[in-house]
């Protein structure tokens, strides 16, 4: 595996899934890969749980792990061709990523949207740049669109749990006092339509849409309630507005994930990716039953890191 | 150990203090305690020597160890319970704490006290939280009110330079420009009144007695000269004062240790945990005697982390 | 090998570049001399390229490796003697250092001219205090008049790609917007000065001469063109001015090296540091074409930092 940045770079999704449950038994046995390999993180924006389990995914597979803050530790860098640099980025991005190919065998690139232009964010610009100019495997630690890690995790949770063979599962919209990318459920959308045995229900206020090429294989229901029925899984998440590109369009909290919506459901489980605003995407009594999942889905982060860079070590 | 928060969390002190004193002399004997364990160290104000010695303390014991800094590498977390998350915390420490205990063995936290509240800084409300949510070990690289790693190395350090059986140690305030937390004298004082064969006086101005729920075994001197007289060990710095809480009460130079005082002794050691401000706290030519231990007393830091971490290893 | 901070403290350069370039080929056979040892990076500027090929230097001779970014991790340090620590700086840089040397068997720190006095700048007052304060053995990782890694990874490179025996090589002054310290060029003019079978010119806008104990064996042309003609290898640098030190006295876009301004050389090679202001230094069509050397530049930092850690381990 050359590049991790979407469900569209794995081969066979229900192999890749085998593989990460069966790492999760064994964690040590691919030690010896790793030996005399460098894993390089680059983080570009704050981040808690991607950047300590891929951390000890690599360590895991017997890698020394590398860090870096760019923005803080280093400098601001070009992302345009052909610029006179003569303002605040003092390095090309393509020159940055040319040299940290020199010293990593893997690089892991964390990097947002930045919200000034919708086809400039689609474009995965900065990540595209990383995987041009790196000369090494990178793997996507979140972009501007997608963050197939999390989402990754995300399906060997519901594989995990799930009580029927292709269990109902609803993606809703919660209210959020911020803007917030669209990457994470883009990402679930992907994979959960890839995935086959899983029914989607997407749901949501008029106007908060998502790209459709992530959607394909989703139902759209704008009743939340609907929604929640017969729901085996409920996964909530703010999100900006696609076609509105970054604006709140509403903070209604009536969307917030309460124990009474999840009565509507089949005794679902709860999923959400964290950071969670508590009590305003979901109600404490709701994240933290024995219904809720989001410390297991957090577990399984190092799971689906480590499966991808065991993929990537294997070449 | 399951926990390390105050020397009440020991259970044998002095076998405690020959175990330190023992591994000193055999750094790498115990290697392979740490094999496929992970440390993981939480910043969240910045820190020298408890950063560097306790990476050190890991990897000598054969550990992988991942720092982070989380008000930097990560965001604002939130510590009350039942709040509407609306405002600055992106997470709740509770969820933050149990997705870190998934990824590390071992975690070590250092919080700073508010100086808002003292009720709330004395409860130790972070500490505990991660105490109760990590499900992993959890060891103190300074709370809001105790340090207690520091106040095991300045034990190892008078341990071995007494020149009597019970030594007169004396702990001095001394001024300062700015307001510090109580944590490194309260925890001296419970460690040294702990270890029994310590005579402990503590002398500062009236205004600045500590919580007496940790100087129980120690005599106040308000005059600073008596205090010195015969002393083996003088232990200089500032705190704020406990009852009018957060306060600066005085930054009178007569009480920074001179020469001059230090004569009064019994040509004591001089110690202080660092950072130290010179000419301040301590004039140039004590710091710079050779009766000073302050470098000696910094690489006990990396022998009590070592230890305590060991304990831990070890179940 | 005790301290590297200069080319003067290597005893025999042929030697050593000879080892660097055995050891590029055979990373991994020196891991055992790391063992149980640590390396400590203090940064107090930000870094890439230094920051990463240092650690992954550790890295391969086995050696832990703990990275520390003083000013943002720690606090404020005072570099005077005899100072009354009253203001910003909780302490002392030779406390500070003397308690780095006790968790780290090997040091690197970095650190950049203040520009405020030339005098202060170029008695190297922050490195030298490393040196006599920690007790280990310390390298430089670019202080605040040299960037010795640096110039040693650009004369494995001219070793590595040169035509002739004793090739001419041009560095040359381009413009920037920002006030830039004179470390490289020190550096470079004095290790090409030591390498003998260099036949280097300097060539600069009247003003930006450099400090002469640097430059002894070398030609200086105020006329770039000139410099050009026959040249083997031009490297492109800005630097602020020596004399009316730190002053930016030209952005003369004329001297950006050019495809044009290439074609008067001998077909030369074209190397640069980086970070580079593209199209203000050197426009893209130099340093993107087959000539550029920049990356192979950078992935010979890794070899001399780990020639140098190499040296240092074996005592």
């Amino acid at each position: 595996m050359k590049q991790f940045t979407s469900v569209k770079d794995v081969s066979h999704l229900p192999a890749l899934v085998k593989e990460a449950l069966e790492l999760k038994r064994h964690p040590y046995n691919y030690k010896y890969l790793g030996e005399n390999k460098v894993l390089g993180l680059i983080f570009m924006n704050p981040s808690l749980r991607t950047r300590l389990s891929t951390q000890r995914a690599g360590m895991n597979l017997g890698m020394n792990v590398i860090v870096m803050d760019i923005n803080k530790d280093g400098w601001k860098l070009e992302t345009r061709e052909g610029v006179i640099m003569d303002g605040d980025a003092a390095e090309h991005v393509k020159d940055a990523v040319g040299v940290m190919g020199q010293y990593c065998d893997i690089i892991g690139v964390r990097t947002f949207p930045t919200f000034e232009n919708r086809a400039e964010d689609y474009a995965e610009n900065v990540i595209n740049q990383f995987i041009k100019y790196a000369g090494v495997p990178i793997i996507s630690l979140e972009s501007s669109t997608l963050h197939p890690l999390q989402s990754f995790a995300d399906l060997l949770t519901i594989t995990e749990y799930k009580k029927t063979i292709k269990p109902k599962v609803v993606l809703t919209w919660a209210p959020h006092p911020k803007s917030l990318p669209q990457a994470v459920p883009n990402s679930f959308a992907e994979w959960m339509s890839t995935a086959e045995d899983v029914d989607l229900v997407i749901t949501h206020p008029e106007g908060y849409e998502l790209d459709e090429k992530f959607t394909w294989n989703a139902r759209i229901e704008y009743n939340q309630n609907k929604a929640f029925e017969g729901a085996e899984f409920i996964y909530a998440k703010n999100w900006s507005s696609y076609h509105q590109y970054g604006q709140i369009l509403s903070k209604d909290r009536s969307w917030t994930v309460s124990a009474d919506k999840m009565k509507l459901t089949n005794d679902a489980y709860f999923m959400h990716c964290l950071p969670v605003r508590r009590n305003v995407v979901v109600n404490d009594d709701v994240i933290d039953s024995p219904n809720s999942l989001i410390i297991k889905q957090a577990a399984n982060r190092l799971w689906s890191a480590q499966t991808i860079l065991k993929k990537m070590l294997e070449g």
